[in-house]
C-alpha cells in the first residue's frame, strides 16, 4: 500500500526522456561528515602520509582504482554550509546558510562572549517557500531529479533546516523517502541497543536519530543500520526503466565518537589512542557501508548506469576532541581542520565511479567543490529548462570525468563570520577565496590577509601576502565583490561598533 | 540585603547548645562523583597499585595525614541512591531511589529491550511533602542541621529530585543557598567559556549547569568555579558562632571528560591515553578544590571546628568510555565499577579530618556506608530530639573516628533491580549484603547467588557458594528479610511474567 502511494505520487511527474532515449544514471552521493581528506588508506596529498598508512579503507581504495580521485576537493568549514551547497548549487557565499544549524531562529552558539557579533544569517537553512529572512528559498536538487524521472531517496544525516522549520523534514524538500534524516547534525548514540538515543528521558534537544525503530534493542551500529535500510530501500521502491537518486549521508564519522565493537579491537590492539581508535574504526565502518553499496549496483547489475560519487562535508577535526597526541596535525600536510579558514577545515577526499565515463585509476587536480555536485546532477538528469528559483554558482564535472581540464581558473569562494568555540588560533571568523593553486585567506578579527600558493605550500606555513600584493589586490576585489553579493554582511567589533569591512577596503586602506 | 533577608530567616530558628556549649562543629562533605576507590595517589587497597602511583592527589595525600582513612568505605553503585541515602540517613533498601533520577515520573533508561521488567521504583527521588509514591517523603539533612542553628549550603551537583519536582531544587531540601545543583546528574560542559552548557539551543534535558553566569565566558573550570564560590559563600553568608554545613558536591569527575588545561598536559606529555589523560587531569582539578578548601579552612582557623569528609558517591567507571587499554581493570584489586554490584562498583575511597576528634594519619578498617554520614552528622549536631520522618538506617562514626571498633558485624545492604546500558557481563540487576567481610551478591537475572569473602579475596574471584551453605542461607534470610520490607520490590521475566523472587526463596528451593 505505501509503495502503491508512492506509485502514484510519481506518476504524474513529466519524464523528459523519450522511449528511445536510455535514462540517465542512477546517482548515489555517498556523503561522511566530518571526515578529513586524510582519513583514509587513499592518500589525497602528492605523497602517501602516515594517517594514510593508519586508517584502513579498503572499499575507497577499490573505489579509487575503478574511478577518479579528486586532489583538489573543497567544502564548507562546516557541515550545514556544504549541505545546503548540495542540495542548492549555491556557494556559501549566495546561500548565505554560513554555519551549522539548530532551532528556528536560535544562533546554535553562544556568541555573548565574543569579541565580534555575527552578522544576520539564514540560521534557519533551508526554505520550501519564500519569505523566511533566516533562510534560504531555493529549489532543492530532488525536486529537480524527480522533475526528471528520478525517485529520490535520503538516508542518514539531512541537517539542512532548523527544527520547527519545514525544511528539518527531508521529505519536504524534495525526497520521496526519508530514513533517518532530520534537524540533528549528529546523533546522540550510534547504537541500536541504545535505540540511536531514542530512549527517556527524550526532549526536543535529544539528537535521537529519528526512525529505524526497527532496529532499537539490537546489537546494531547506525552504520549499518543506515546501509541496510538504503538498500532495502533501493531494491524496494525503485522502479525498473527509472533512475535513482540515493543520498547516503552517513552520521559517522562524526562525534560522539562511540566504539563499533566490530572493528575497534584492532586498533585498540595497535595501542592506539582510544580516542583515536574509536575514531579508527567509525572510519572502517564507513568505508564497510561503501563496499556494500558497491557490492549491491554489482550483484543488480547497476554498476556500470551508476554515478557514485563519495565525499566528505568538511575538513577532520583537529582539536583534542579527536585526542592529544597530534593536536591540530590531524589533516597534515594541511593545516588545522574543521571550522578554520586554512585547508585542513576545506579539503575533502572525494572520489567518484561511474564505467564508461570515467576512466579507472584515474586523478584529477581541479579544483571542485560541493555546489559543483548539484551542476553535475542537473547536466545528467537531461532536463533542458529546470524550473528552479536559484542561480547555480557549481559547474558540472562532466568535463573532468572525461579527462579534460576545465575553468581551471575558476574562483571558489567561503565565507565564515562566526567565532567557533574551538579555540585554537587558527579557528577565526574569515573569508576567503582560492584561483587556481592561489588562497587569499581574510582574518575578520584582525583584518589580516594571508596569501599562499597552495601548490608549493600545501601547508600554507608562508603568507606571501608582502611579495604579491598586485594578486592580493586582484583577488581580494574579487572576493569583495562576490561578499557584497551576500545576503550575510561582516561581523561588527561589540566594542567599538564597527563593521569589520570588507577585504579590498582593507587593502586600499594600507 | 541579601544577607540580611537571610539573617532575618535564620534568627527564629532554636539553637539547642546553651551559652556556655560550644557550637557543634562545622562540617564539610566533599562529595566527588564516579571517583574509584583507585582514582588517586592515596592507596585504598591493602598495598599500593599502579593507579597510585599514576594519579595525582597531593591534597587527599595531606587530608590522610592529618585525618583518617577508611580502607572499608561503601556507597551504592551509581549516584542518585548513595545522594539520597546522605541526605536522609536510610539504606538504599529502605528509601527506594533504587537508580539515577532524571524527569519527573520518567524512567531515565530504556527498558524496552531488556528480558527483566524493573519493579515501580522511587524514579522522582526526594519529595518535600508525603503523597508521591514515587518519591522518598523523609526530613533531609539540611533541615535538620537547620533546626541545630547551622547556617546550610549546597554547592555543585545535587541530582536528589527530578526534573518537575519541588525537590530538584536543593533550596527546598533546607539549603539555605543553592549554587549549581538541580536535577541534572552530570554537566554539559565544564567549561566557563562554553557557559557550562548554558548556550542555545537549550532544551530542558540540556544539562547546562544552573546560576553560575559570573563566570560565564570565562576561562575557567567548572570545578575551579564551584570552589571559589563555595568559600567565597562560606565567608560571606556564614556568622561568626554559628556552625555552617557545607556540601561541595563537584560534577567532577563524572562524564563528559573534557580537557582542564591546567593540568592535562602533564598526563598528555607521560604518553597516557588521552581519555585516561582527560580523566587524570579531572581528578587533579578536583584534588585542588581539596586544597583550596584546606587552605581556607586554615587561613581562617577554622581547621580545629571543621569535620571534613571526603567521598565519592559510587565506584568508578571501568568500561570503555573510560578509555580501552584498562576495560573492567579501573578498579582494580576490585572487580568491575559503576552500576555492579562486584565492589569496584560500591567501594569509595573515604577520608575524614577533624583534629582533636581524629588522630592523624590514621586508618579505619570497619565497614561503612553513605547513610552513615547522615547518622554521624545528627550525633554531631546536638540535636536531642529531632523532628525527622525517616527511621535512620546509618550509624554514627564518631566512636570509630575516635580509635574504637564498632558495629563490626552489621549487616549493610544493595538493591539494584534495574539493567544498566553498559554490556559487561559483570553488570546486571542485583541485592547483595555485606557482613564483615562476607558478601553475599544475588543476580536477579540467574537467580543465582555468590559468596565472597573480600579480606582474603578483595577481588572476588572464588564464590564459596558452594563450600559455604550455611552462610549462604543465614546471609540471603538476611537480605530476603531486608528487600521484603522495601517499597521496591524484585524485578519480573517479562516473557513469563513470573517474579524473580527474594534469595532466601531461591536457597530454599534448592
Amino acid at each position: 500500500m505505501k509503495y502503491l502511494l508512492l506509485a502514484i505520487f510519481l506518476l504524474p511527474l513529466a519524464r523528459p526522456a523519450t522511449a528511445q532515449t536510455p535514462p540517465p544514471p542512477n546517482i548515489i552521493l555517498f556523503l561522511v561528515d566530518d571526515m578529513g581528506w586524510q582519513d583514509c588508506s587513499v592518500p589525497f596529498a602528492a605523497q602517501k602520509t602516515k594517517w594514510n598508512e593508519l586508517y584502513r579503507t579498503p572499499n575507497m581504495e577499490r573505489l579509487a582504482a575503478q574511478g577518479m580521485k579528486f586532489t583538489q576537493a573543497f567544502a564548507n568549514q562546516n557541515c550545514t554550509p556544504t549541505r545546503v551547497s548540495l542540495m542548492t548549487g549555491m556557494n556559501v557565499v549566495q546561500h548565505g546558510v554560513t554555519s551549522w544549524i539548530f532551532a528556528k531562529d536560535r544562533e546554535p552558539e553562544d556568541q555573548s562572549r565574543q569579541r565580534l557579533q555575527s552578522p544576520a544569517w539564514r540560521l534557519n537553512g533551508m526554505a520550501t517557500t519564500p519569505g523566511d529572512t533566516n533562510a534560504v528559498y531555493a529549489t532543492p536538487l530532488p525536486v529537480l531529479l524527480r522533475q526528471a524521472g528520478y525517485t529520490t531517496i535520503h538516508v542518514g544525516k539531512a541537517h539542512l533546516g532548523a527544527r520547527g522549520t519545514p525544511a528539518a523534514d527531508p521529505g519536504q524538500l524534495g525526497f520521496d523517502r526519508n530514513i533517518g534524516g532530520s534537524h540533528i547534525g549528529h546523533p546522540a548514540s550510534y547504537l541500536g541497543i541504545d535505540n540511536f538515543g531514542n530512549r527517556p528521558p527524550n526532549g526536543p534537544d535529544s539528537r535521537a536519530v529519528p526512525g529505524l525503530d526497527e532496529y532499537w534493542g539490537k546489537d546494531i551500529f547506525l552504520t549499518e543500520a543506515l546501509t541496510q535500510k538504503a538498500l532495502h530501500t533501493v531494491d524496494s521502491v525503485v522502479q525498473a526503466g527509472r533512475p535513482f537518486f540515493l543520498q547516503l549521508a552517513h552520521y559517522a564519522v562524526h562525534l560522539p565518537f562511540i566504539a563499533d565493537k566490530r572493528y575497534v579491537q584492532r586498533y585498540y590492539a595497535m595501542g592506539m589512542d582510544s580516542t583515536e581508535a574509536l575514531y579508527a574504526a567509525l572510519l572502517e565502518g564507513m568505508d564497510k557501508s561503501l563496499g556494500d553499496v558497491m557490492d549491491y549496483l554489482e550483484k543488480r547489475g547497476l554498476t556500470k548506469n551508476t554515478l557514485l560519487v563519495f565525499m566528505s562535508d568538511n575538513g577532520g577535526l583537529s582539536d583534542v576532541r579527536r585526542g592529544a597526541a597530534n593536536l591540530n596535525q590531524y589533516n597534515s600536510p594541511a593545516r588545522s581542520g574543521k571550522t578554520s579558514g586554512y585547508d585542513g577545515g576545506l579539503r575533502i577526499p572525494m572520489l567518484a565511479q561511474w564505467p564508461g565515463h570515467i576512466a579507472a585509476g584515474s586523478t584529477c587536480g581541479n579544483n571542485v567543490i560541493v555546489e559543483d555536485f548539484f551542476a553535475t546532477c542537473l547536466a545528467l538528469s537531461g532536463l533542458k529548462k529546470p524550473a528552479m528559483v536559484q542561480r547555480v554558482d557549481g559547474q558540472s564535472w562532466l568535463p573532468l570525468f572525461a579527462g579534460k581540464k576545465a575553468y581551471t581558473n575558476r574562483p571558489i569562494t567561503w565565507h565564515y563570520p562566526h567565532q567557533h568555540m574551538g579555540r585554537h588560533a587558527d579557528v577565526y571568523p574569515f573569508s576567503a577565496i582560492r584561483q587556481g593553486s592561489w588562497k587569499l585567506l581574510y582574518n575578520h578579527t584582525t583584518q589580516g590577509l594571508e596569501l599562499y600558493n597552495t601548490l608549493t605550500d600545501v601547508g600554507e606555513q608562508n603568507n606571501l601576502a608582502a611579495s604579491e600584493p598586485k594578486r592580493v589586490k586582484q583577488m581580494a576585489a574579487q572576493l569583495g565583490k562576490a561578499l557584497r553579493s551576500s545576503p550575510v554582511g561582516m561581523p561588527v567589533d561589540k566594542a567599538t561598533k564597527v563593521g569589520m569591512g570588507y577585504p579590498d577596503g582593507v587593502v586600499n586602506k594600507k
